[in-house]
């Protein structure tokens, strides 16, 4: 099988070598319009070889976007124009509506799996690819109705050997609650840490920092090459969440106002509810393990 | 060193580990309102024995209170009032003014010593005790000049022997600082916790929570008999932090409705700076491992 990986960062470069490790991928040729990101990736093994983008595409068996979302919409539709019949083309951005309108009309749709696989780290770049990173996490896959049924296929096959269980949704559904559980707690943290910043002076905070401040700020040193597009696209749900959020922040501080003791602690037992549906650190993850789940679209 | 910790949960159990670790103590008296509590941490040997609260209280070395800051606050008074000339006590509430109030004109507030340990966990009980919870983690003490030189002494020792550099300032100072690094990221996360649980059903979450949410999220799983007396102390500060943290969420709304690209950008290249304030995971830590620090009161 051979894999072109667009896209030498985080998330590219964790999938080539998970890929590699399980020998889904024979050989895996990588594409990055950043020529020191690509040569790092071909030093440290991630990749067998560098390829211009055209080339790349032309010769793989899975052609792997991984990309800000905002230039997926960009390449996609020329990549789709540029493919054989039998190759098929996955991205695995964090948004999917404004990616697949995109794409709606073209005639080799088929080819395209749209997915969204859920897992990261606030780094970026060749040198922060992890093996494992994506072991046990969901990976969402839209409209899978417009796929041809041998990519959507092949593309499952690619997450399974990634240890990833697989939710079905449409791109809208996908949107609006990702906006929800990764895109809002990345806003929660960026605004965390620009409140921090803006009120202590920089020792205080690095000597103060507990491992809970560490914990509710780490996402707030994730990339704006990356976050800014899907903020971007996905502009409308996010607001949506950030009302809300507002609105359950502006719940604690009526509390504190009106002096409403029982309140503040009935805010805090609702929340501690999460705890029931994450489970332990772990436990999540042995669910997870057993099962493929399946959402249909709405 | 007899040592006496009132109340056996995840704090006073954490210290009582590594105090006989190290040797610091050499008799471990426990108390706990909570009969379980108490047999739990006889049980696992976190401590030697259980006593009642006045006796315990006349036959320590130290007397450390690890309890909820009101029940601290309470209790704190009629401790004092009990204890011979050569015992120190000492809290490790997460605030200050009030419980420093309760006591300023008590004729024994020599032998207190007002303290904040940085560190924790998102459990509770003796049976979510760690080892080495503390260990280069910040300890705050608080109006210093207040307490007799011995006893500040002996509660300098203790934490040192905790693993922990030290930082002094005023009970003012600490719990407004204290508010921002470490009070408001809890309600961020209870908000957040709240936020998803009023929109998604609880399988949605469950299933798509990745790593990124979790670590959001973790803090809205500590326990409301400890958080909302922390909040309630600390009202007026908390209430300004999430007005402040409001006001940069706000940014974030505006940068998405005025369709204002460079704002956006720039809203997360300015929450990115706290990477470098904060270091990698482990620089931080090696860092306080060089040195002890002092605040000095403004």
């Amino acid at each position: 099988m051979k894999l072109a990986v667009i896209g030498l960062g985080l998330i590219g470069g964790s999938m080539a070598k998970d890929l590699r490790r399980t020998k889904f991928a024979t050989e895996i040729i990588g594409v990055d319009s950043h020529p020191n990101n690509a040569k790092i990736a071909l030093e440290v093994g991630i990749v067998d070889r560098i390829e211009l983008l055209e080339n790349a595409v032309k010769e793989a068996d899975i052609v792997l976007l991984a990309i800000p979302v905002d230039k997926i919409a960009q390449v996609l539709p020329t990549i789709l124009s540029q493919v054989s019949a039998s190759t098929t083309v996955i991205d695995v951005g964090s948004t999917k509506r404004e990616i697949t309108e995109a794409v709606k009309d073209h005639p080799m749709r088929g080819n395209y799996v749209a997915s969204h696989p859920m897992s990261g780290t606030e780094n970026s770049g060749p040198t922060a690819a992890l093996e494992h990173l994506f072991e046990n996490k969901i990976c969402i896959i839209c409209d899978h109705q417009n796929s041809r049924p041998q990519h959507l296929a092949l593309a499952e096959k690619m997450f399974q050997a990634l240890g990833m269980p697989i939710a079905y949704m449409s791109s809208d559904e996908q949107d609006h609650t990702t906006a929800f559980i990764s895109h809002l707690p990345h806003a929660t943290s960026f605004a965390l840490a620009n409140t921090v910043q803006a009120i202590e002076d920089r020792n205080i905070i690095f000597d103060l920092a507990s491992g809970g401040f560490q914990s509710a700020v780490r996402l707030a040193k994730s990339s704006p090459q990356m976050w800014g597009p899907i903020f971007w696209q996905n502009r409308d749900y996010i607001y949506e969440a950030l009302e809300s959020y507002i609105h359950h922040l502006e719940e604690f501080k009526k509390s504190l106002k009106n002096n409403d003791h029982e309140k503040l602690i009935a805010l805090i037992e609702n929340a501690n509810n999460i705890r029931g549906i994450l489970g332990g650190e772990n436990s999540s993850l042995t669910k997870k393990e057993e099962t493929i789940i399946k959402f249909y679209t709405k």
